[in-house]
């Protein structure tokens, strides 16, 4: 390795990372239509388009396997790419799945690793098709790539949300967040407090569940689709709903204004911020893992999306020059900033 | 982690993993046409097929960064999965990259990493599509997907060959395995000399380079087209030609005679191989790596294979009975077994 001058990859966070990565890599292909940056690529064979997402779980940074039984792991690796196709309007149809496996598993632990993988492709109607399965020296490598179709014109980018256009999000925020903060501290109660402990979840099942068995929104996928609304732009909830709103504003080139108010949380959730004394709209805003559905639609729309269940107006689109900001109980305008969930920042602090 | 009955996974080995762990995953769409089994899979969406394969490459399994320049090591980790594409008889079209990366790793050595993968995409026209960077808690993680596209009627599965087919193969094996001898050999030199100790690698150029710089056989692919052969069965060599010939045996339900005064090895590779002391054949058999094509066709081409540059015919397919064997220079039938590369029991030798 090169003793030239070195920068910190903290430096740059992963989205500065991959842009520097992949900006000397031209499309030579009439087939691509839709490289990096979006939820998954376009590729046009001459039939349906398809689309192509990919993730990376790894062992310590994005999973800890005293808290995630091995089947709820398997079922959340496909359902987040699942997500990223429902994202683009489209319908998942294969994976591959590719593992990196330590010595200190054994085959049946990887059995129930796949068996939560069968699940998530059963529920969804989608086809294991191939991977890769090696050993590893360190702990467990997870690596899903998801195909799925769509028609050309069904196909929703994050490039076309339009001033006036309204903002909405599908089911509710912040859970899959508080779900984690539960997990980690009984955790370490548990460490300290010996064998004997049992956790205590009663009444916080709802935010255990949306970060160990999280959905992919097939069913507002299809609701839209019903209802006759063709989103202007869409995005999954994987990072926080702030850093996805900035997604989408610098993709379309516009700003939006999202009500503090208007931002659906659940109960429990409010009562496990409440109990951690934490912040209840930055846990909505920038938790992440929501998987829930953030797109935009015609102000001309707005009667069809007011009768969706399960989807609620948070704010709307506007002029560039107007940025991005969330408008508080009180009518004052904070300017969104990304403070989504960053691995590469989430390393430093952990190692 | 559950403590009942647990199996080691190096008892099953990777293939008998891959086989327990898919086998109970049926396929529902009619857009999956082959799933888990040959190079690739092979999928549908109404234009031509598209392929689909995919690695993941782990520091301390398949690489080891004390040898391995990380430009070298980024376009062979693209190469790997053009040559499964080609070794379908198709196109490589796209990738996707996910990289896991610990702390140790600077901007600049990611951005050398994707030099490498950049000249690949450029010598082979394929576009980067996608992908996902996060931290890692231990070390380099590589995750490559490639789609590719084909005609129908032009896919080469492992299943199609038939008694009398002749087997062949391109270029020559081994050379691969044995630059890893060589590398392995002065990196321990290298340890116990101290700083002031340079590697001598002349002479030696070409097994160095078919270790560091593989290249996938695109030309082999435009050959047989040319020449108007359509193989009935195709593989790439990458576990070892033993390996390899097994699964074409396998999957075809047929058996082989392989000639080892056939078997195409380099100069430098035996010249290594007498150095280090180590059995020839065994290495152009078992050694892995080499990327080339092996492939089957009806005995009625004999005269156009015999025509193509850089194509050897090795043997013969049999009955099924007649199992696999290698026919020695004194004529003795060897039962070929399956020493391939085995990453489980790898790692169980390396830890």
């Amino acid at each position: 390795m090169s003793q030239e001058k070195q920068t910190e990859i903290s430096a740059l966070g992963e989205f500065g990372l991959i842009e520097r990565l992949t900006k000397d890599f031209p499309l030579r292909n009439p087939q691509t239509v839709k490289g990096v940056g979006d939820d998954a690529a376009v590729l046009s064979f001459g039939g349906k388009e398809v689309l192509v997402t990919t993730d990376l779980l790894l062992e310590g940074i994005h999973f800890d396997l005293r808290y995630v039984p091995l089947k709820h792991l398997g079922y959340k690796s496909a359902i987040v790419n699942f997500s990223d196709v429902y994202a683009m309007n489209g319908t998942p149809r294969q994976i591959t799945v590719s593992l990196g496996v330590s010595s200190r598993f054994t085959v049946e632990h990887i059995e129930e690793l796949y068996a939560g993988i069968r699940l998530a492709c059963e529920a969804y109607g989608v086809d294991l098709v191939g991977g890769d399965t090696s050993a590893s020296v360190t702990g467990l490598v997870i690596s899903i790539t998801c195909l799925g179709e769509a028609d050309k014109e069904d196909i929703v980018y994050r490039t076309g949300a339009k001033e006036t256009d309204l903002i909405c999000v599908s089911g509710d925020l912040g859970a899959a967040y508080m779900g984690l903060q539960l997990l980690e501290r009984e955790n370490r109660v548990a460490a300290q407090s010996g064998k004997d402990f049992t956790p205590d979840f009663a009444g916080k099942e709802y935010i255990l569940e949306r970060q160990l068995k999280p959905e992919a929104r097939k069913d507002i996928v299809e609701e839209l689709r019903k209802a006759g609304i063709h989103p202007t732009s869409m995005m999954d909830v994987s990072d926080g709903l702030s850093s996805e709103l900035l997604h989408i504003c610098r993709n379309s080139g516009v700003g939006c204004r999202v009500y503090e108010d208007r931002i659906p949380i659940d109960y429990q959730t409010a009562c496990m911020a409440e109990e951690l004394n934490m912040n209840l709209v930055t846990a909505a805003m920038n938790g992440g893992e929501d998987y829930e559905l953030l797109f935009t639609v015609p102000l001309a729309d707005k009667e069809k999306v007011e009768k969706l269940e399960g989807v609620k107006m948070i704010g709307y689109v506007t002029k560039p020059e107007l940025g991005a900001a969330l408008v508080s109980r009180d009518g004052v305008e904070l300017p969104i900033k990304a403070q989504g969930w960053n691995a590469f920042t989430r390393s430093e602090n952990d190692a």
